[in-house]
Formats: C-alpha cells, sequence, structure tokens
C-alpha cells in the first residue's frame, strides 16, 4: 500500500493507510496502547486496540523506532477532538506495525518540554538533538530566510554566481586567516567574497552570491564563528550610496514578511516575536548617533571611531522609544577605520559612504557604496599598506570601465539568531565551529586522533 | 531623468529616455558615430548625428567606457531593421551623453566572434573576459542548474540545510584532502558532505545542501578542480534503491526541461545542444554493460571494479544506438570499490546498491542506498578500516532509529560542462582553483609574495 504523508490523512477519514515515520510518544495502556507517530509533514495519534494482530509488535516499540504502520483513518469523539492540534480529529486505528529501525534508548528527555539539555551537550549530541521540534525550527527559519534572500535578489534581476572559498592572498584584515597547506603552496580560507563579487559585477552588473566565509578569530564569545555562510550582493549604476541602503531595507522586509508567513507554527514554537520594520527605518550618521546617545544616556562616545556593542544597544533603544523602529541605519564611518574599498564621501572624505544595519542593539549587516574609478583605488591600495600585485586579477577589472557600485553583506547565522532572538549563534549553526569545537570538542578530537 | 533598461526601451518609442551601461561596440563614420551600448539587460543602437551636442563626448567614447545616455527612441527604417536582433527595429537617436568611467585600451579582442584567447589567457584576464557574451551565457546556463536543483527538490519536500566546510576528519578516500591549520590543530576541508547530509536526513528525512568540496588531487587534467560546487540530495524512507534513481532521473529531466526553456539564447551561442533523456532511461548492471561492451566491441573489461572512461564512452554509444538515449544508468559496483556506507545488495553482498548516471559518456553523477542499520554501519566501519571515534557524531544518528534511505550527488561545473560538451571542466567554472592555479598561476603568486 502507498504510503500517505500524515498531513494528508485528515483527508482519509474511514480509509485504509499506511503511514511511514518515528514513534514520536508511546503511551502503553496495558489492554490499549497509544503512540504518536512523527514523518516530515506532523504527527498523528495512534491506537492499538485490546485483540489487534498489532498488539505484540505494539509492545516492542520504544521512542524513536522507525514503522510503517498500517490502519484506519477513524474520526475522534467529540469529546476527544483537540482542535488547535494537527490531526488533532483522527485517530489511526493500528491494524499492522512493521519496524524498519529499531533504536537504543534515548539518553535524555527528548519530549517538548522536557528537553532541557545546556548548549555543549546539545552540540556534542548534535545528530540526535536535531529532531528536537525547536531545534528544527530554528533550522526551518534559516532555510527561509536564505531562500528569501535569493527569492528577492532574483526579482531584483541580481545574478548568483559561486564565490572561492580558497583564496590566494589575504585580502581584508591580517591575521584572523585560515592557511591551507595548498600542495607544496600556501592558501588561505575567503574571508570575504568581497573582490570577486565586485569582479562578476563589472560582468552581471547585479550579482548575489551565497557562500561560506572563514574568520580564525580566537574568540569564543557566543557571537563567533570560524564558518560562516555569507549573504552577499553588489549592484552597478548606483546614483548614491543611499541606492545600497534602500535595498538593503527591502532585502530585510522580504525577509521578514516571508518569515511571518511561512514560519507562523516555528515562531510560535521558539516563543518569540518579529522585530518591527516601520515604513522608512531611521537613518543617522556615526556623529549624530553619538550626539544622540551623549544628550540621552550621558555617555560619551563622540569621536570614537565605530559604535561600541553598548552604543549599539542605545542607538537602537533611542529609536525604537522614539518611533517604534527596531531598525536603524547608521552611516558616515571614518574612512581609514574600514577596507580599502569603501568609497568617501566626496565632500568630507574623512568619512565614508558605508552604512550598518542595527537592529534590536546589534548589527545585523553591512554595505555601502564603494570605489569604481580604477585611479582612486589604486591609490587606496598603496594608502592602505596593500600590494596591488596581490589583488591584480581584482583591479585589471577596474581598468575597463566599472560603474557606481555598492553592496552589502551579511551571516545567515547571525541573521537567524537576531530574528529569533536566540541567546548564542551556535544555536542559529547545525554544524557550529569555533576555535574549540568541529564537531566534537578538538581538546577530546586531538586525544582521539 | 529615470534609467530605463534597455530591454524595455522598445515600449518607448517616440520618448525621451535615459539608459545607463557600457560601450559595446562603438563605429565612428566621421560626420556621424554608431554606438552598441550593453547593459544587463540587453543591446540597443545608438546614433549621434551631425551638429549633435553629444558629439564631442561620442568622439571621446572608446569601448567598455560606461556612460549614461539620453535620447529620444526612432523605428528605424524598414530596410535598416534587424528582426533577429534585440531591439533590431528601434534605434536611440542621442541627445547627450555623461561618462560615468572610462577604460583603458582592450589588451584583446572582445568581440563575440574576435574572441580567440587560450584557457590560459582567459583566466589570467578572468575579470575581463567574464564580460564576453560566451562566457557570461556559460554562467547563465550553470546559474539555471543550480537553481532548478534546489527549485526541484523543494517541490519534493527536501529541506535545505548548510553542510560544513572544515571538517575534523577525514571520513573517506585518504590523502586527496586539504590540511587547515585550525589555531594550533589540525583540520581539514570537506571532500563531500556525505555524513552531515546523512544526519540532517535523519531529523528533516529529506534534505538537500549546495556546498563546496575539496579535492587536493595532484592532477592537472581538464576534468580536475580543488574546489567545486557539490549539488547533494538524501531521502528517508525509500523502499528500494530505484527510488533513488528515480528520483535521479526526475531531477536531472527538470534541470534539461529548464536550461532548454530559460537558455535559449545561451544554447544558440555556444552553438551546442541538449543531451536527449527519453522517457525511461536505460539502466544496466555493471556485470551487463561489461558484457554489452565485449559482444559489441570486442573490448574485454569483465570482472572490473568499475568502468573505464573508455567503457563509459562504449557503453553510451551502445545505448545511444539502441535507444536514442543520451543517458545510461549503471548500477551494481562491487561493495568492497566504494565507500563503507554504501548499501550491499542482501541477495549478493559482493556488489552494492550504489548507482551512476552516465551521459555523453562520461559520468554525470553518483548515488544509491545507504546503509541505515547500526550494527551493519558499525561492521563495515570497521571492516573498512576506519576509526569509529573518529565519526562518532555521524554513528550516533543511526544508534536513535534511521529509516531506510539514500542520495545523490553531482558537482555543478561537471554538470555545466557535460549539459554544454565544454572541453574544459575550467570554462564552467567563474574562478577555477587546480594544483597551478589560485586565480592567477601559483608559480607567479610565489613569486611575487
Amino acid at each position: 500500500m502507498e504510503r500517505t504523508l500524515i498531513k494528508n490523512l485528515h483527508a482519509k477519514v474511514g480509509e485504509a493507510v499506511s503511514i511511514s515515520g518515528w514513534v514520536d510518544v508511546r503511551r502503553d495502556q496495558g489492554k490499549m496502547v497509544f503512540f504518536d507517530f512523527r514523518d516530515r509533514s506532523g504527527k498523528v495519534q495512534g491506537v492499538v486496540l485490546p485483540n489487534s494482530e498489532a498488539m505484540s509488535t505494539a509492545k516492542e516499540l520504544r521512542k524513536e523506532y522507525v514503522v510503517k504502520v498500517f490502519g484506519i483513518i477513524n474520526k475522534r469523539p467529540e469529546k476527544n477532538i483537540q482542535s488547535e492540534v494537527q490531526n488533532g480529529n483522527i485517530e489511526l486505528e493500528i491494524s499492522g506495525i512493521e519496524i524498519l529501525a529499531q533504536a537504543e534508548e534515548l539518553p535524555f528527555d527528548m519530549s517538548l518540554d522536557g528537553f532541557n539539555l545546556d548548549l555543549v551537550n546539545q552540540l556534542d549530541h548534535r545528530a540526535l538533538t536535531l529532531r528536537h521540534p525547536r531545534l528544527r525550527a530554528i533550522f526551518k527559519v534559516q532555510a527561509v530566510v536564505i531562500d528569501s534572500f535569493r527569492e528577492f535578489m532574483k526579482s531584483k534581476d541580481f545574478f548568483e554566481f559561486q564565490a572561492p572559498s580558497i583564496v590566494p592572498a589575504i585580502a581584508e584584515g591580517g591575521a584572523e586567516v585560515f592557511e591551507v597547506n595548498y600542495f607544496d603552496k600556501k592558501a588561505y580560507l575567503s574571508q570575504s567574497p568581497q573582490l570577486y563579487k565586485q569582479i562578476a559585477m563589472t560582468a552581471f552588473e547585479r550579482v548575489f552570491s551565497v557562500n561560506k566565509i572563514f574568520r580564525a578569530e580566537p574568540s569564543a564569545t557566543t557571537r563567533h564563528l570560524t564558518e560562516v555562510v555569507s549573504l552577499d550582493a553588489e549592484m552597478g549604476f548606483i546614483e548614491s550610496w543611499t541606492d545600497v541602503k534602500d535595498m538593503i531595507e527591502e532585502t530585510v522586509r522580504f525577509i521578514l514578511k516571508n518569515v511571518a508567513e511561512q514560519c507562523k507554527e516555528e515562531i510560535a514554537l521558539l516563543k518569540t516575536t518579529l522585530p518591527v520594520m516601520i515604513e522608512k527605518t531611521p537613518t543617522l550618521s556615526l556623529t549624530d548617533a553619538q550626539n544622540r546617545i551623549y544628550e540621552k544616556t550621558g555617555r560619551d562616545s563622540r569621536g570614537e571611531k565605530d559604535l561600541s556593542s553598548q552604543d549599539e544597544v542605545d542607538i537602537c533603544n533611542i529609536i525604537k522609544e522614539e518611533t517604534g523602529s527596531d531598525f536603524v541605519f547608521v552611516y558616515g564611518f571614518p574612512t581609514r577605520a574600514k577596507p580599502f574599498y569603501v568609497y568617501p564621501n566626496p565632500e568630507n572624505p574623512e568619512f565614508n559612504e558605508g552604512v550598518d544595519l542595527l537592529g534590536r542593539g546589534r548589527e545585523w549587516l553591512s554595505g555601502g557604496r564603494r570605489i569604481n574609478n580604477y585611479d582612486q583605488l589604486l591609490t587606496h591600495v598603496k594608502e592602505w599598506g596593500m600590494s596591488p600585485e596581490s589583488i591584480a586579477l581584482f583591479l585589471e577589472a577596474f581598468r575597463y570601465g566599472v560603474p557606481p557600485e555598492g553592496g552589502f553583506a551579511f551571516g545567515a547565522e547571525r541573521i537567524t539568531m537576531q530574528i529569533l532572538n536566540l541567546e548564542n549563534i551556535r544555536e542559529a549553526c547545525m554544524f557550529p565551529r569555533d576555535m574549540n569545537r568541529i564537531d566534537t570538542s578538538l581538546t577530546k578530537h586531538n586525544a582521539s586522533n
């Protein structure tokens, strides 16, 4: 008999069906045994009645056994209907059970509310804890975030390209890069597809990519991963950095709308609320933001080159109180504090045309206008102390006509964490890597090798 | 005035417009200057008439200059209409030109038919050659391949997850892996998301991923890259390995259909034809394939553990001649010649339930059923001489109930190459890496560092 997905059982009342899935819950009442079965589409209650031929197998089953179950779909009596639950008005009367795979006794409580492992243990047992509905909910939201990014980009004529992970030289930053033994030579893991997306933009005008980036930061905070999924966009023919800002705002708005529409159950399960994006996200220069913080809190960060963590919290609180917006754009950072390719404001070259989006007290993403003039770019490369030879491929693009352009980038894990108000970025990564862990603890790993 | 995309100009006859783009071609006829302009949406011809205010700027322009152009859209006189060309019935009468960026003189001919760089020079100048329409066409096809894979997977209820690139141990194969200096420890670049997709499958039942994999093969052939975009799928609750085979066939059919529909111009530009997939792709065991080759050609490869390159060519030719199909499935390889997780045929455990899809004389992709029973898996791990500790995370999943399952994987670059009949896989990778090149030649790179 062909398998019916559990979500489709409601249309099969009175019919004989076969389902396949896991034993989610088992309640042995002696003469009768009740089950919740789970497949990718949901859950349903099943019952083995006294004298059923399936009784001896039913007695054998334990949580996480994989089974094929045969039976008839019955309507539940009125008093047993649970209208708020999937399939709460039906029940599978079981006539046969085939065991497809057994399961050992679970090492900890995997029930919805009984699950209370700390993060270290969750990660040590990732292959099992991933089955928990709250964990699956997080990755469902992440999949929607990433897919929505791609969908929105395509709707705006952006072309998807594949950025490389192995790079020949360190274009940005310095020490925080992983070195790869590349045959008998040295190579590195990419910290950003920045230079490649700018090259691709010169051929396709608007490009995006979903690619891994790597940061060898020796930090074990709640916000650091060594391997991140970077969502990147770059667009030519902008009139101003505000075109980039507007594209960022539309992109984030689209992602939040999709998460709200497609992840209702997940949001409820995770007991969280989505951030509010008002019609026009407030936008402040760094200097204005610092002034506002000083006025409002008395704390003086004026003249600093960037916002501190506390500044991010404070400016978000101020804007939230005034406008209801959970988001605020901050632009106009000191030119020398940012990478060489960021475009300096022509009227005040000490400050650049980069922009950050903050939300709920944290940075969500960064973007801005880039330098598109070859001579200006080369001057910056030299002023920033870089070797033009090491980025010769990139520089060549700018010798042959590049329009005014800009772009932005954000991490899929960070934005998932922020959207869901998670406490640790590791919760938003299925297989997180940090300085102490690759799958399992590296101390353990080295001991066993 | 707001920018009009070139593809939308046909609806603006008689109107004043502004376009932005690159100078694709310039034909100076003395009193008049003709141009082809190019943006992401296409090309249009423009003309500067005698006495136009734009004449002095027009004389300045060269190929690849970036410009904003103002003018009026005119219908072309009947005798000048080129109906087979985009915008062949209109012309932009130019009233003003603003130069957004200059371009140096091109170092080689970038015209459609004049472009004849060898591959090494193409790659050395990737930032410029990427603008050539034939190269852009290849990556357009690749983007459609990747996007179609995701679209089809989603339509079949597969869940997208992100597989890691940095891994703690070498699960398959041996020496051909890149080592990463991971803080003060050793880590590796993933050769395959195999174990991670199997873990993710145990939670989501059907999963797919689009992720980088890395192979440190010291080969500089036309078929080797060190970094590849791997399209991976894994599905639970299969009845047999043929469910996997059927999913492979449907996936490839969907990709070919989308390429045919969405890449008509690109296929024509690349002067290629797509392979033929008949209603039911022929399927042979390895033994049968070897027998057929022997019968037909007299060449004896019976008893070999795998198909040689010549075998792949021969069996594809035989099947093509008999059935018209450019594709053939070959299954039933020797168990010990394949990775530990491949499912042995219960009736003949010397052979496994893995399957390859061949097309046009080459392997396109691999898949098959996997072992889902914990004890059998552990036995294989030991027989294959692997350390269970090094894949403890993976093995844990199988202790708690895993359904019969299988999956498949293929490289985006390889399938792009095969679909387009390209000669070298580097043509199907925007920024190819091999043992001698990361962006530029590694010899050159090492000399300049």
